[in-house]
């Protein structure tokens, strides 16, 4: 079954000078492919009339359902009603409803409404209005015939909170019905550390037909997730799933740590929640990443107990008891100084692990023995310690990122049963 | 003079079906607008030949320079090389020095480099390496003549860490050359906070005469930056930046925290530094994000000297010597508890500064009382003690940077000798 092919047109001169990040266009390409849609192109162009027809004339090139949004306002540069007219070779025409209904919003903030608002009434003649309830701009949509094939083309006000009900309450269950097939889309993704994107690729290759379903990656470090996605009749859809799932999980399994939508931190969140477990943190060189990360999660009151940021000697020592011998010995930057933090965050916090970081994360710091990028980690219960030592790479920032990530993964295993040490391919 | 159009290309199938957003075109085209480019259209398509090549080709029709991210990866979806090769009707080679580097990239990493990821040394002939120093893809320029104009096409990574400098550091000194012009383009940036771009509009309405220069604004919360360029031969241009700079400076000073590319947290940094000033953090509500922000700038070690992430009543009292008297009768929620917190935190890092934060970040927790964001901060140093309290909105990952960056702000503003309570436009 060939896929009813959608493109999404997105107007403004602010979308392309940098000035506002389009936002819609990739929420509308999710609801797109969710309804079954495969979206063949995004086209983002300035507030000129021949730059928006030519964005028009291509996406009824290739697409049976195009979606723009902006260009419906009041002002000069607003042309996407007389130009989607031109191109359909219709006259505009004022829908009087329209009118009215503008002229009322007006007077119910207690305004003059100025003329040049009744241009949002003017449409192309033979549109079907979209009702806007939260602005002045009507959307519309309007059939045009191409080549003996019709494209359904659907115009919205550019106001992410005006367009999105009327993406979703009026046009998509429109679409359902125009794909003329019963046919759904699903899919599962796995979310995995400790693989590069390239050896996730090699691992899963072969693992699902491809006529069952199709794999696809998202790398956005510190996430590499890999997503599988079957389609057919409502009825055998979910079974096919699970069977491509199930493929997929004995492949990735030694390198997920969650399926579906979740973070590390969620993951790791949700094992301690389940286990009864709670965490305190001693970070240097995340400088309180760990923590932010963990409490991006709600509900992580009930889990993070305390977090010490012991960045110099002086608070390591003072505030987690880290002894002066054991600085002077090995240096802050050792397995030794590591465990006597996450020792004294367990402690402080009361809790059931004891997670500590320290390391050089640059771009100043750095010795022959001790480069840029050396990096501890600690981890401890009552029952057992585990410290290793970390080479990393990359710029400041990307340092504090990955070892976080470490970090994280490690209370992850910890709390499955593995030894952590022995899991992260990333060790030296 | 007429600009040099240019067309911006990102290739994923994640753009286009909407899992990841598209924040590369806005970069370059903020980037490219500034150097004086008219960015006529953005082009996003999956991960297929045909429609790469229809972009391609597309773009190629209208303009003379292209940049494009994404598809440079080691995977069999990654198809910008060939694709592009294809197009330009050139063979793909392997460029030796960059295959070298790659497996220097992993063998670094103490990894063997799987034979896929060779495939990123495979560029079309004729290419100019643009070298990647974050990732194993290169990036590369290839010039293409089409219909007698050369169009100067540019392919570098999707990742945005990677992709970033790439572009500032190597190709917009390129394309300011490509313009064919003795003109030379100058901007400054100003940074500011407390105050909503629609205001930072109407407030430099006029500051900076059309004719000497251009006023651009980009939001990309927390920071609102407003930039002004200008043209002209290179003899006059950095007199008239200055004195473009000078008219915006006199309207934006209240809220600007910064010029240049500079963040909050580095304007912090810079300021404790020129004090001599040291700072120690108890955060409840951030969680760890104001000392994690702080730790992001290199050098911080030197005045970050401690931070408590203090999320449970416990903690504030055992390590920051909050009163349980305090907490009982105002509750952890309070100034006065916020108060107790900073000097705790001074105390313990034996700091010039203490800061501290405690709020209901949600989605739970909020009572009639003191609902969800709401948020008191508090700054002590040896003189004086500051406590406000705010009332947020949004989830709760905007609750802990909107905190976050009102705190720093206080910061900054204790340091320049102003008093912050009275300063954000954003308190109830």
């Amino acid at each position: 079954m060939a896929l009813t092919k959608a493109a999404i047109l997105s107007t403004g001169d602010e979308l392309t000078s940098g000035r506002t990040l389009d936002t819609n266009a990739g929420f509308i390409a999710e609801r797109l492919v969710a309804t079954g849609f495969d979206v063949v192109a995004v086209l983002v162009v300035g507030d000129y009339r021949e730059r928006i027809a030519w964005a028009w004339n291509q996406a009824l090139a290739q697409a049976d359902v195009i979606i723009s949004t902006g260009g419906l306002g009041p002002t000069a540069d607003d042309l996407t009603n007389e130009t989607l007219a031109e191109i359909a070779d219709k006259p505009l025409v004022l829908d009087e409803e329209q009118a009215q209904r503008i002229r009322q919003m007006f007077a119910a903030m207690g305004r003059t409404m100025p003329e040049n608002n009744l241009k949002q009434a003017l449409l192309p003649e033979g549109s079907i209005v979209i009702p806007n309830a939260l602005g002045t701009a009507p959307g519309f949509r309007l059939d045009i015939v191409r080549d003996g094939r019709v494209g359904r083309c659907f115009a919205l006000p550019g106001v992410p909170r005006e367009m999105k009900p009327m993406l979703e309450e009026r046009i998509l269950p429109l679409l359902q019905e125009l794909r003329g097939t019963r046919d759904v889309y699903r899919s599962h993704t796995f979310q995995t550390f400790g693989i590069s994107e390239s050896a996730l690729d090699e691992l899963v290759a072969g693992a699902v037909d491809p006529a069952l379903g199709r794999i696809a990656f998202r790398a956005a470090f510190p996430q590499i997730s890999v997503r599988v996605t079957v389609h057919g009749p409502p009825e055998g859809v979910d079974a096919r799933l699970s069977e491509a799932a199930e493929r997929m999980r004995e492949r990735v399994g030694p390198y997920c740590y969650g399926e579906g939508d979740v973070t590390m931190e969620a993951a790791v969140g949700e094992l301690l929640t389940r286990n009864g477990a709670t965490i305190a943190l001693a970070e240097s060189c995340t400088g309180g990443l760990i923590g932010h990360r963990l409490t991006d999660v709600p509900g992580a009151s009930s889990y993070v107990l305390a977090g010490v940021v012991a960045y110099g000697n002086r608070a390591k020592m003072d505030v987690l008891g880290v002894q002066r011998s054991t600085l002077d010995r090995y240096g802050a930057v050792s397995n030794e100084v590591a465990v006597e933090m996450a020792n004294g965050a367990r402690r402080i916090g009361n809790a059931t692990l004891g997670l500590a970081t320290t390391g050089i994360a640059g771009p100043t710091g750095g010795t022959a023995e001790k480069p840029v990028g050396t990096v501890h980690i600690a981890l401890c219960s009552a029952q057992r310690t585990f410290a290793h030592r970390y080479q990393l790479w990359g710029n400041r920032q990307w340092v504090k990122l990955l070892t976080s990530q470490i970090a994280l993964d490690w209370v992850r295993r910890v709390l499955v049963g593995e030894d952590p040490t022995a899991s992260a391919i990333l060790r030296r």
